[in-house]
């Protein structure tokens, strides 16, 4: 049996999810946090990796005991939460822990991901809202608002991504199945919420971006279509800033 | 004519509002922020004080030329927070500005102001609330909430809260009059909301402790009356943390 731990992280101060030679990661701490708590090396095995400053809202990861795939403990599972955020730094939490098959994996098991893109759309910044979204401070009317939906509805369904991947990227397929896609205005809080079962690097930051082109007036909306199907990145907007990501939810097969 | 700033600030990393002569304060960083934009010395006087780690959704407070009382800048009073923003640091933000009579003053024109404490409630702590919130592990039910809310009804109203009042406080008077306190419950997070004409030393903090100790059944929602008639301190729970403690709204005459 393996761990299947759902996590919470701030990554202001995480050079992202993945373990690296330099820096400070998710990974990492968990890895530590892991090898402390059950006395032995540990695999953690993330659900995806996300980039420096990105957040998680849900975040899935495997704990198994270093290459064996499989761990036991006589910790009792309900109470691995408590146990493991006692050696995890405040940016960082395990918010619940389950038992899972030797068969599961954190990654290939993935039916779809929900991401959530936040941009605070207010004239003046906002202390609160530091790091957690990006300050467009134009505050966009409701028309603009109105394109910016039916843009987004132009993204759901089967499609070859491309023109949403940042260049250099080196991928199987670029084909990606958006399951929904939405925008929703919260108080001075622009949401953009999209699930697909996986996305392409930097694939939402790049949605959004293309996104607030179509508020600004520079894409019609009725032009996304034809973007997607040109497959070329210059035609879709700016890469939105990393600190108004957050992965929202993962959903297991 | 004076300005009056609307501000927001995260309190984590400030030595409260008031300037000091060591610690960074948010009085002090208004101070150079707005000698900086108008190119001569200022005076800051705000609606209230604030403790380390207490956060402010409104705060109040004019800018005035040093010792004159007044102010004249050719700036447009709408560029203002803007341009002090530019000045300040991502933890304190003008939200607005207006120009005010020279006879108005943040604290003693205050009609009321409304605190919010936020509890997070959850077995787990949550990266996203470190700072921001009291974490309690042990889920409050129903009933507890239900005991809160009556406890909070017993404050509302023109009481000596002693009681509640930080011990070796100095004040005139320690009479003040409770216009409204709820308790809600948001997801995880427990909202006590609380506003008056004034408030004693660690009043709202030591308000919220006195909840918690209702909702842990130490001490009973009808009890609380008789530990207003008290004025003992030691008949009320203990002082909250800072860090769940905002100062949300401010109004005046």
């Amino acid at each position: 049996m393996k761990i299947l731990l759902t996590l919470s992280y701030l990554g202001t101060d995480f050079c992202g999810y993945q373990i690296q030679p330099r820096g400070r990661t998710v990974q990492g701490e968990l890895n530590r946090a892991a090898r402390e708590l059950f006395g032995f090396d540990c695999d953690i095995t993330g659900c995806s990796r996300t980039d420096t400053g990105v957040h998680a809202n849900t975040f899935c990861a495997t704990v198994t005991q270093k290459g064996t795939g499989a761990i036991e403990t006589a910790i009792d599972i309900s109470k691995i939460p408590t146990a493991m955020n006692a050696h995890l730094p405040e940016d960082v939490a395990v918010r619940s822990a389950e038992w899972v098959n030797d068969e599961f994996h954190p990654r290939y098991d993935v039916k779809y991901k929900e991401y959530v893109y936040k941009i605070y759309n207010f004239y003046a910044r906002n202390p609160m809202e530091s790091g957690r979204s990006w300050h467009i401070p134009h505050v966009y009317n409701d028309d603009a608002l109105e394109k910016m939906k039916k843009a987004a509805s132009y993204f759901v369904g089967k499609h070859d991504f491309s023109a949403f991947m940042a260049s250099g990227s080196n991928v199987e397929s670029t084909v990606r199945d958006i399951k929904y896609a939405r925008i929703e205005k919260k108080g001075d809080i622009i949401e953009f919420t999209v699930a697909a079962d996986g996305f392409l690097y930097n694939m939402v930051r790049i949605l959004t971006g293309t996104l607030v082109s179509v508020a600004q007036g520079k894409i019609s909306p009725d032009a996304i279509p034809d973007i997607i199907l040109s497959k070329d990145r210059s035609r879709a907007g700016m890469t939105a800033p990393a600190e108004g990501l957050y992965l929202n939810n993962v959903v297991y097969n």
